[in-house]
């Protein structure tokens, strides 16, 4: 792979804003360097945070996202501004952490995909959100995503 | 999925009473915003405190509730009334847990439901209450819930 | 100390029901078997629970308390009893620890004492509030109470 | 379940004396209220100690055992009087820790169990036993029992 | 303290809407119950998030904050408001931190007051900015923060 | 040293049973190698037993002694077997913690001595107890016991 | 099992001295109490050392063995001494660990064991091996081994 | 194994100068002393680094392989000193994980072989890549990683 | 503070070469805008490395800078790309640590500052090294860095 | 600091052989870089093993060792050897980790020195030895060990 592979990216190495609303934000990819293989590629996000749409305050949650590329990579840059635009948007847990995932798949049409969100806690009761395409691809090494089990205190 | 998808909701949003009993409590639900893939759901409640109803003292638990949403999700402050509705409720521990869980069951007929019940120790020997109600749909992403195990002192 | 230094005692070894409120509470007290010394007796106590006097909701408490005796040993099954009776008890969070401090101090005179309240967070920022009667005895061994800040997720 | 489920236990409520050996103690049970389902009951008793029949030493151990029920739950006081009963009972780790488990089958018929025994450190070596009646039942939600490893120092 | 001590508050129990900025957000107080004594109290809030001034791009950071009153308590609600109002605002991770602060000097007048702020890395290096108004009140108790130094991975 | 210094000693090497209860334990000691300097000796017993003098049940405890010797140090072994020797001896919390410390000062006339007893819950709350002989050394090096905070579930 | 059953050991209960050289060592058995059952006996030896057969240096492991007895248990005092005779022995990790497990099975012809060997770091990279006899008996319990996985320094 | 074996090595135990390049590195061999046996070798390497091939900016991963030899086993110091080559050297995360994985296939052919390759964050968000090479050898002991997920701060 | 005190800084915001080494580098500094009080500003720097001077070997740490700032502060960039700049330059562990805590002094001229330096094991004993410029400013507040102990393996 | 300076060195870079004994071994210093300044070196030696002079088994130790220098540092690999002496030396826990901490005061003359020796369990309880030579330099930033407390099982 040589730097060329990069020339059609608009947002790395850019200073980029941050989009307004998820639409506009605009998830760019990469060639999968090793097509020949499936491995797992694993973003860790514990930045996220959007709006609720009943009640206008912000929530926040820690994001896992899990895949098996098949022809594209999605650019870890235009990811974070992707996962950015969420943060005036209105949108519900379980509706929100589905979308997320639902949204890279139409980006980079990957072998598979998962996503974990966890959500901070509302009433004294966290929400966590599962899901993942489909069964995962045959020998694949899937390692747990090890995120903490909420608390409270003590 | 629009607001008005909220618009029957009798609790969200609203100044409301803990229920006297399990029975008062109205466990409500919203529309299955994803219908079409199966993921997980889980509510971590680490503040459910219950009666003994041979000692009239008060028993603790820390919750957490997997679910696989068929048609309908439970709406989260409805949940959070229902478990506090067992404030002045006489339940064993065992009988509790499952009873929760059967109860959740009747009001949103999810694909699959689990509930994992940590109780505080009595007579220094604290129990932990497991139940599914059958095996997991297959292809659901299902993590370990991750309470630690109990360790006395030291 | 022989056993009967406990033959006044009305709660220890019986069935006891929950006090209705902390005024009727009754802290019961044994003689301190080792006056001529300072030593530090801690209770943690992860099972505090009382009402919100606004909302009417359940707020919930690890509440951990460290004294130095006088003349006298707060009963710890009275002690338990005490802190049980806040379940129906409307209480803010600030409010309710100093005064639960205030309360075994007028039961058992003692040296010093002082208190940590660890709260379930509400809004997504717990509150925590420590209190102490004063500066510790001279020479005292007082370790920390080593609870874990709250993490949120992730 | 009525509280007349309970009218036939001689131990739960009472002062009850430590047995003196294993044989005396008596294991007693109550209805499984959920026998239409499989769900896992864990008692985590971190304080069981015995006697080595050689040297007369104490041993000490974390005993975790879990079951699914059929017709009978052991009633968990007269459990904690049964292990009370081996604090001078001459018994080896391994023995010791499957006997445990074999009892408990005795007494309830379960549809399954499993007894992990993680002994205190002799000689710089501690032994772990695990044993468990056969495969668990079909579709069990079986978590780990998480106890951590023994690391020595540093 | 009765509930008419809070009549005089026009956010609690109320839907508000988040402040544009840190000028429009209103922070509202309480009498301190407990005047003649010197009590902490730590509010604990992972869920902050600004904008940096010279990129646009969003920061993140959990803040502890602990002070003795006065006359006056902060109100939570208003707190979090208040806190929720950078979301848009630009401010850097110095001297926003500091400035909080200062602003709940002006509106408490407190005893005594600080301030941890705990970033989120930026170029692999996170930034942790400690303040306190002056040395706490003699024989205040002050527990450590407790928040875990940023470890990278492995 | 030479091994000389150990020929008086009776049970270092030697089976031995456990003594019938304290007072026929015998607290052997052999000479402080290094007298010329104030160092710090720790021992972590965390195999405590001893009986409730009321309820004839069984306590546990991990205790933690610290001591800066004068002219004697205490035998490990020894030490051991004193401990073994509570376990059919009633003794009450608070008492037996101090107890233990003022036996060992009679026995080795430290420089200096404290003990921290950690006590396994009963009625959902441990009782820690903290205390030593007067303020430590100038100069010693004293760390702190570092025993995990009581957590209860979650 | 009566106390005859040790009757022929020679080590137990005895002053022993380091064996030379692990071909010196005499492992030691005793019949299996529970031979109706395959049960898991876990050995955790935090103490390992042996020499680098190129360098001279020490190494150092900390080893975990699992296994399922058939008609013999290892005694626990050989083991000890078998594992103590490594101190002076030239062996590489891979090779060594392999060996002991080897070693094992010759004296006790079990029906299934395997062996974690976790070596500390040398040149920065710790290495650990892993190895298992064949797949474990069925219906057998087998917890992870739980060793941390090596963290650097942060 | 005798040390002969160890004759054609030309970097162990010699003063070694860090390659300048991947290609320039050169990975030795040793034979396999256990090839009748399926056993697990794990290296744990926290001290990697390279270079963005975009940005010249250093990055950093602990990285940990895992494999089942056939003939040889990779010589550790030759490991560590390929590892090493990429300090200077330009590769992307996804990429650079994948190809250690397979020149170390070349070097051994091993039975089986994985990577993972835990990267320090970027923007906020860490990649991880985990690949093998197939499904482990059947009745192959495969400890998880246990390598902590990523936090963020608080 | 507006965005002008920013004008002259050459590296922020920049897409900047690594220096080749420490004289290099340019710490760039901003005006402190909290003159008026002693906070503390601390940064974490996983991702150091350094070379040998004697064996031409890498060396790695995980730093921790504290400082509290008189006129100025050091901009994070630079500071990223001062440390960087050691890629390629020997040092060693002692003499590095100290260096880096003198460069930062002569650069802000801070009113206090101190350096914690975690290296990475070397024969399996790794250094640390801390220093500060003298005792800390009356009144700051300044948390331990609360880095993990190094603990080998198990 | 020139190269020169480690000239008369005579185990670094060389293949050294363990000493016999503490006697035989040699601790080589290097001149102070920064004597103008009171800094901490830290040393953690997790590897450490001694011979019980009355029973001959093998004791084991985690030592972590801190000073301050005047004119010299103790250079690291001939501390590693010094170490290393000890494996067929015997030496009771209490003498031994003070005795080491002698002969480096002896070697260095620093300005400050202490040791922490946490000893492996015995008889079920492990020892603790920690000294120093006299109070800290003042001014000196001297962070606790940070050894987790023994914890025995569970
Ligand atoms: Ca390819
Ligand atoms: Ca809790
Ligand atoms: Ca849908
Ligand atoms: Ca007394
Ligand atoms: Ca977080
Ligand atoms: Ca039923
Ligand atoms: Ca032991
Ligand atoms: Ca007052
Ligand atoms: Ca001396
Ligand atoms: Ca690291
Ligand atoms: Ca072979
Ligand atoms: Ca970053
Ligand atoms: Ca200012
Ligand atoms: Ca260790
Ligand atoms: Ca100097
Ligand atoms: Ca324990």
């Amino acid at each position: 792979m040589t730097n060329s592979t990069y020339e059609t990216l608009g947002q790395l190495g850019q200073a980029s804003e941050l989009p307004q609303d998820p639409d506009e934000a605009v998830l760019e990819t990469v060639p999968n360097p090793h097509r020949d293989v499936d491995y797992l590629v694993r973003f860790t996000a514990p930045e996220f945070t959007s709006i609720c749409p009943v009640t206008g305050q912000p929530d926040f949650a820690h994001l896992v996202i899990d895949y098996v590329a098949e022809e594209l990579l999605v650019e870890s840059k235009s990811l974070k501004l992707y996962l950015g635009s969420f943060r005036n948007h209105g949108a519900f847990h379980e509706d929100c952490t589905v979308a997320i995932a639902k949204r890279l798949i139409d980006a980079m049409k990957p072998r598979w995909l998962r996503i974990g969100g966890y959500w901070y806690p509302r009433g004294g009761i966290p929400i966590d959100v599962f899901w993942q395409s489909g069964p995962p691809p045959k020998g694949l090494w899937l390692p747990d995503q090890g995120v903490p089990s909420y608390r409270g205190r003590g």
